[in-house]
């Protein structure tokens, strides 16, 4: 497997090199919103180690993401007043993965509303930022 | 959200009263193939806690599920020599769930070759049996 690249573009998000509509934050893990949602509210939960994805972290890292996507699923269903949540992570090229940090999509979902394909189109800033706000307030109210 | 149902087929499975092909347990882990399989080596990882989905289980006992994901993330790439994993997790009819026990999927992916549908067809039991064989002496070998 090829080697963590620290200069990966969620990397620069961690490091503030980046700009990012976060949602959440704690000492492991770091969670924002997809530029380009396959669905409204779809987040990425990232550890903040290095890890190119699941073949390359501990597995008390990659529960740390889980966690955190376990946090962000929940909120999301009342941000988003969402039917359901489907939770997809990818690793090497093969696996689906296009960023090589390890990341976790967390995704509401409705009924009868099917997710667009990966990377269809980048999100307004204004909805991007609206819906931040939604998830970040029913994350506070949790 | 509808209440956990104790007679889902997962549930059975847990309680022996339904045969599968296991290939690991612990103290809060239970995996086992996937009938249909998506692609070779396909496998569930479940909580043996009694959980609808994400949306119905502590976060701790989430990342039980995914440490075991973890795990069997790991020995599917040695077993099937597979190029990367695809790991989903639907929850609620919306989010893509059918069986109403939480269940994480580790797809092992090779380059080129894209998942069937779900539930597309059923495996022959002799291909079950050696893909079993084949994860459980990885994860031996770990």
């Amino acid at each position: 497997m090829t080697a963590y690249d620290p200069n990966n573009i969620f990397a620069k998000i961690l490091r503030g090199e980046f700009p990012c509509y976060k949602v959440y934050e704690d000492e492991h893990v770091f969670a924002f919103l997809d530029m380009m949602p396959r669905v409204t509210g779809h987040t990425l939960v990232i550890p903040k180690v290095p890890a190119r994805n699941i073949l390359d972290v501990t597995a008390e890292d990659y529960a740390h993401v889980a966690r955190g996507a376990h946090k962000i699923a929940a909120a999301a269903m009342k941000a988003f007043k969402a039917d359901g949540i489907t939770v997809q992570q990818f690793n090497e090229p093969a696996g689906g993965q296009v960023v090589f940090h390890l990341h976790m999509h967390v995704m509401p979902r409705h009924d009868g509303v099917a997710m667009l394909p990966p990377a269809s189109r980048k999100e307004d800033a204004k909805v991007l930022e609206e819906n931040a706000a939604k998830l970040i307030a029913a994350l506070k109210a949790e």
